[in-house]
């Protein structure tokens, strides 16, 4: 136990030393001037990554917690809801909505696929009583590793008055996202992925179009009411204690995107995927979405076949101290998952690659010893001088 | 900003070095066995603490949030419950029952007061089809430094089967509670109190009485639903991402006081909220509730009569960093409070005192310079001798 890992999951991530440090400060009053300027300055922070002049609040929950308040803030009970779904999480959301009373209306995407655009258009053009009150998406797929074209989705709603909900909690600082560009009504975001903090925080960014909607909204709620949050972000508190210490990672991770450049962080992410993608390519395992369609955040690598995710992911924790995920629900144990977003470096990669390589010739699966890494190294070399 | 503080809030409360430490470990994967040690051995941990063996759940909110839990999970619409408020966190508890369809009977008590347990006696009396399903209190009442006698109010119910769900967000740890002995089905705790822990987790005790309740309840729920948590952790994980480093902290902060003591660590409570008391009552300044149901955890004061609270609490804060907290609610401007609960030291308390003396001079107010000082100093004197 505590032996140094190499933690490639697609989150938590890695935190950096300096986030740990700001993490570690003594604590503060939450309700008093030292938080409040740190919610402030946060907040900021926070507007710039989602690209919005949209209000953003954090909440102290996981991810789930704030894809729980998108829906029950501004769905009610007997409302229905397109929800798009290309994997687990786009199940949750299915969930979440039945949990609330809420009709769900889920056209079939195979899983390692993204949401066809054009399926938007026809569902909500069909609707012509607009009776469909909002559609509901994940921007990354965390469970599969697709990233699905927001952009289009959104655009694809024409002049249909549904409210535009992304699940962007794995995909936020990885992938190009622009929630007022792209008409985006509400925007969920976590902690511990691109962000590069320990779990516990949630972020959600509502536009005007969602705040009239919340005003008459029938959905029962306490902790996770988004108006109430508003509310007290005017006074720059939070209606219930906040996670006061990861607040202050936040501040500090913040800081690092911005020095680093949204631009070159999303270029990064995209530059580890294809190190990855190359990398496991040449070792002769099957990747489950398409080049096209492919994650910056995380890679899902098909188990070759008599296997199990965890025949390879075993062994790479207990042998290599390399962390990746296994699969999730229907693909629990067909594939593993490289996770390449956060606070992760080039050589945590070449690192993961060899000890993949290992694990095969272990399982004596069929590889070139070191055919993983040297296709790695093309795309690194290719990029420096790109 | 970042100066050194003496924090003395109602929570969240200092963190010890060695927690801080623990929480800036490297992250691990939250669904690995090295997590899995962590959520076992913080479980165990609690279940000593909470005096149960019930099942006890960590969630990652704020306390408010397990407090919804409590009543989401047990109570269904159109249910009636017994709330007994003597302050803020009670009406709290009101409002999270309202918000759920549950009619609320609430037999008024005076800020500042402790509920009588033969009023619970006389309202459960009176049901006797038994329509009351559940009697909601809190332990420690932190908006007025009130404790509540949870024995006998458990005990006020007789045969009545009305769960007995407890807040004791702010008193756990810091005065007696004992889950089972006391016949608690329901008990909610928070990590930012006597825990020591910043702000971020909540713990949550549940017996059998509450989980067949839970069977046929029909709030609806997903992030908060404790049967998913139960059934997630008997294969030690968390439905959804924890805050890891929460945790991490936690398992120290149980250790702390594991080795204090439990005993020794509830006697402390007391002597710290002895030695305040008897410092402020030597300034000539009033205290909220009487010594007999007065909290170990923190110390409500009226404020003078023409000053607010913030008169008394900025100066504190702006001359001497001294952090206490105002007033709640109704008494917002008329009490400020000394929290003495957590990772404080005698130190604190007799330089928040000291510092008490000066603001009260800047003030023009009638007081003895060293008076409260010295009162303190006997009480600490005569706990070393005794």
């Amino acid at each position: 136990m505590w032996e140094k890992q190499i933690l490639l999951l697609p989150g938590p991530t890695p935190v950096p030393e300096r986030v740990l440090r700001a993490m570690g400060r003594p604590a503060v009053n939450h309700r008093g001037p030292d938080f409040k300027a740190v919610l402030q300055e946060v907040t900021r922070g926070l507007k710039d990554v989602f690209q919005t002049g949209n209000d953003v609040l954090v909440l102290t929950s996981s991810g789930t917690g704030a894809m729980e308040a998108a829906v029950v803030n501004f769905l009610s009970p007997g409302d229905k809801a397109l929800v798009l779904s290309v994997g687990q999480f786009g199940d949750r959301f299915k969930k979440i909505c039945k949990t609330y009373g809420i009709e769900v209306i889920a056209p079939e995407f195979a899983w390692g696929t993204a949401v066809a655009p054009h399926k938007v258009e026809e569902v909500l053009t069909a609707d012509t009583s607009h009776e469909i009150k909002a559609v509901l998406v994940q921007h990354n797929e965390t469970s599969t590793g697709v990233l699905n074209d927001i952009a289009s989705i959104s655009r694809a709603r024409g002049d249909h008055p549904a409210l535009m909900i992304v699940d962007a909690i794995s995909g936020l600082a990885a992938a190009p996202l622009k929630t007022d560009a792209w008409g985006l009504d509400v925007v969920v975001a976590g902690s511990q992925k691109a962000f590069m903090l320990p779990p516990g925080l949630a972020m959600i960014s509502v536009g005007p179009r969602a705040w009239e909607r919340a005003v008459n909204n029938k959905s029962p709620k306490y902790y996770f009411d988004l108006q109430a949050a508003r509310d007290n972000l005017t006074q720059s508190q939070t209606p219930y204690t906040p996670a006061v210490s990861l607040f202050m990672g936040l501040l500090e991770s913040l800081k690092m995107i911005q020095e680093e450049g949204q631009n070159e962080c999303l270029s990064r992410h995209v530059f580890y995927r294809d190190v990855v993608r190359a990398g496991v390519k040449a070792l002769g395992l099957e990747l489950l979405a398409p080049d096209t369609i492919a994650s910056p955040a995380v890679t899902a690598v098909r188990v070759p076949p008599g296997f199990k995710a965890g025949d390879i992911s075993r062994p790479l924790r207990d042998k290599y101290q390399v962390i990746v995920a296994g699969g999730q629900g229907k693909l629990k144990e067909e594939i593993f998952r490289i996770g390449h977003l956060g606070y992760v470096q080039l050589t945590d990669l070449l690192a993961a690659l060899s000890a993949l390589e290992l694990v095969m010739q272990d399982l004596n699966l069929p590889v070139r010893p070191g055919a993983g890494v040297a296709a790695a190294q093309q795309v690194i070399l290719a990029g420096r001088s790109g």
